[in-house]
Formats: structure tokens, sequence, C-alpha cells
């Protein structure tokens, strides 16, 4: 709870604007932010509920506005954030939402952009990213994003065909990862080629790869790529990799979910790494 | 492909029937499958779809139909199971599937069941089991099965409140694995009593554990403990719980996924027997 103070000050900062017609522009700017074009176009997205509310109020995201219903002056505390506040009636406030049964709390938040040299430029000695190559599913790459920032990974690529970061599951999946976690949408080639120019070795796992996952030493620059659910790493991508490895499954499977395969890898690193220092 | 011949065998060993009626008796059994209570009641399950059938077919599950639709012919092939053939209309099939855009091939399978003993039973000198506490997710649900066939474990402990494993959305998640897995479905308080009694450790995750995965050695027979997505083990079991282990988590995140925190623990497991062995 924050004290009735800063409730105040809160309330006197923040502008309230009431909204009650479907035709008001903020409502059909709002609305265009569902689809991954509006959000592109606007650079921004809508994020729902207390929960990711908070991460992003613990993150650096800029919060363009807050998207109250009518019942939900006990939320008046986090709006502590310099940004206008919309009080919407209940079914415009619905209307607008992905959840079926909404909290009365929404913001819209800028996206964030990194660029591929940012994150080659950081001081730790040891490097690990991600490369995402057509990853479908909004579940699967929001458990990545989880499992990369427990991981603290340095950084990570979604190529072509990868699901929008932005999606509203994959942003639930990824409980405020993706709001912390500096990501680059961009075209795999040319991110390969700049990697293997700053010493980023490439890892892909392959059933019939010599190394075991747990023999194979990862070097300390290094970017593990992971393949499309169904069709694994595309072809064009396997002339840039340096190394592959195998995690081993002793059981009777072909393979492993792509997020499983992301989160053991993860841990070996960190497993490597916690021993080396 | 199958041989003509063997398609001919097929087609003369099953008996085939016509259904058109949405008041036939079959297809009323057939639309109580798609609720937990009725696949209870008929120890029975509906699976759609080519991948699953060919699932099937490669575990040793009993068929107890095949349900095509008008424009199945081509699924013939796979019916060298001596189970009746009924042919729906197209309207009459689409009613009874979950997907969306169905396949023209579904199954009625029977349920497996296991007993505690059987799994405590076998020759394997290393024993691993995972507990499931009330795990909720049908897609968390069915990645833990997925990757715990992988790792070949010995068998799966699932709890009150955990979601029914013959969900249609965990079977898809685990991939065929529900049909292979030694599964009991049972009160975890009478479970951890007789695996206790029978010498296997119970290990449970804690962010406070004095143990890191990677340091903690695991006992030759060890039970997992994996609790609910957003509450974790419940306070009753934790009396029951051997040793802690901590997954290293050099990020800024408090948890991960349950089905990635049983891939990482399941893959340790599999690394140590490996060294051991």
């Amino acid at each position: 709870m924050i004290c009735k103070s800063l409730k105040r000050r809160a309330q006197k900062m923040n502008k309230q604007i009431q909204i009650t017609s479907s035709q008001n522009e903020q409502i059909k700017r709002w609305k265009k932010l569902r689809s991954r074009k509006g959000r592109e176009q606007f650079r921004s997205l809508l994020i729902e509920g207390e929960h990711l509310v908070k991460e992003a109020l613990r993150s650096k995201v800029t919060i363009r506005s807050w998207i109250l219903n009518e019942q939900s002056k006990e939320f008046i505390e986090y709006l502590d954030h310099p940004a206008p506040i919309y009080q919407l009636s209940n079914s415009l406030f619905a209307s607008l939402m992905e959840t079926q049964a909404p909290q009365g709390i929404a913001a819209e938040i800028e996206m964030q952009s990194w660029q591929i040299e940012e994150l080659l430029e950081t001081d730790d000695l040891a490097k690990t990213f991600l490369l995402l190559d057509a990853i479908q599913d909004p579940g699967n790459l929001g458990t990545i994003l989880r499992t990369a920032e427990a991981a603290k990974v340095t950084g990570i690529f979604l190529g072509k065909g990868t699901v929008d970061r932005y999606n509203p599951k994959v942003v639930r999946a990824a409980m405020g990862s993706v709001f912390r976690l500096p990501i680059v949408q961009m075209d795999l080639s040319t991110c390969f080629t700049y990697l293997k120019e700053n010493g980023v070795t490439i890892v892909n796992t392959s059933p019939h790869a010599g190394n075991l996952s747990f023999e194979y030493q990862f070097p300390r620059q290094v970017a593990i790529l992971l393949g499309n659910e169904g069709n694994g790493v595309h072809s064009d991508w396997l002339s840039f990799v340096d190394d592959e490895v195998m995690i081993p499954m002793p059981g009777n499977t072909e393979s492993l979910n792509v997020a499983v395969t992301s989160a053991i890898l993860l841990y070996e690193r960190i497993r490597q790494l916690s021993i080396a220092f």
C-alpha cells in the first residue's frame, strides 16, 4: 500500500479524462494496438491487469496512458507515474481488453528498441545470446523470454516469422521479461554475419551432434540458435553454425519443446560459467 | 505408405459403420468424452488428427474405434488395427472435434492405468519420479510429460487439482507421451508415504535452498516435486520433503515456468547419471 499523501500527489499529477464513446479517437487508437500492425505503427502496446502493470512500473518502460474502468479506484495508488489517466465506461473498457474477465486497469506503454551494436558493447566478458528463427507459439516465446531473463542473457534476436514479442499471450507468459530484455528484431543473415565478425560462436542443437551439451565447452561469447517448433532451424542458416550439440534424451522421443531446449542449454551455460569463475 | 494388400486386409478386418444422425448412441458417447467426467466414466478418450493417431499406434494403447469423416479414405492405410471403423458425415465429425479444422481421422482409445506398486517394481537401479501437485495449465502438463518421456522417467504421480492428463490440450502438447508414460493419479500424501517407505528421496526446488541443483548429488531413487504455477507446492507437502535444491538464476526474476523447472532438473539428473555410469 502507498501512503495517502502519495495517493493525493498521484491524483494531482495525472490529468484525468472520462471516455464514454466508442468513437473517441483514443479508443480507436487503442483498438488498433490489438494487432501487430497497429502496435508497430504507433510503437505502442496495451498491457492489461495489475500484475503486468506492476512489472512495467519496475522496468524502464515509458507509460503513455493509464486506462481504468469505472470500478478501478483501488488502482489509483499505482498511478504515481505521470501519464494521463483515462477512465472508461465498463463496457468500453472490456471491449478493448484481450482477457475475458479483465481487471480494471490497463496501460499503454511505449515499445522499446535496441540495436545489435549496443548488445555487443556490454562490458561482460561472457556474453550469451539467443537467436530465434520463426518461433510461432506465443506461449513458447513468452516462456523463452522469461527463462532468458532468469539466465541473464545479454540479448535476443528475433528472426522473420517469429511471433510478435508484444502479442498479449507472449507478454503474459514472459511475466514482464519482455519489458526488460534487450530484444532486437532483425534479418538473421545480417545478424549471423555481425555476430561472427565480433567473435561470437553460433551453436545449434542437433540429434546427430557429436558433442553432448554437458561435454561441450561453451565459448565466452556464444549465440544459441533455436528453430521453428515444427520444422527446426531453416536450412539457410546451417552454414552459419559453428558448433552443434546434442541434448541427452535417453527416452523414446524425437525432440523436446523449443522452450525446454532453450532452458536446458541456458542452464548448462550457467553451470559452466559458475564452475569457471 | 502401406502396401495395397495390407490396405485390403485392413479394410476387410474392420467392420465399417456409417453414421449420419446426431442422435446415434455412439455420437452421444463420444460427445461425453469431451469432458473429464465422461472420459473417466467410460475409461476412454478421443484423439484427433494423423499425428496423434500415429503416436497411439506406436504405443501400447487399445484402440476402441476409428472415426473418419467422408473425405478420409486417405487414412485407411492406418486402420490395420482391428477396431470398428465409423464413417461420419462431415458436419457430425466436426461437431465432435476440439480442433477447429480437424483432419478427417480420430480414434477412441482406452485409458491406461498403473498402480504405484508396479512403478516401484522396475529393475532400474536409478529411478526418477515426478510428483505433480496441482499443475493447472494443460500446456505445462503436456510439456512436462513430453520432457519426462525424453528423460526416461520411471513414473509420474498426479496429485489432486492437476489438470486431466487426457485433456485434449495436454495430449497435444505431450506429443504422444501420455500414451507411453506410466502415470498414476492418486492422493499425494499416500504417495509420499509409500515412496519414502521404499527408499525414494523427495526433492523440492526452493529459491532459499542451500544446494545449487548442479552441486546437489541426486540419490539413486528420487522423486522431484513440482507445484502449482501460481502458488507453488502446497504447504501440507513440505514436511515430506527430504532435500531442497535451488536452480541458479543470475537474472532479475523470481521464478521459472514449471515445465522449465522440471526440464532443468531432469536434465541435471541425466547429466549426473551419465557421469556416474
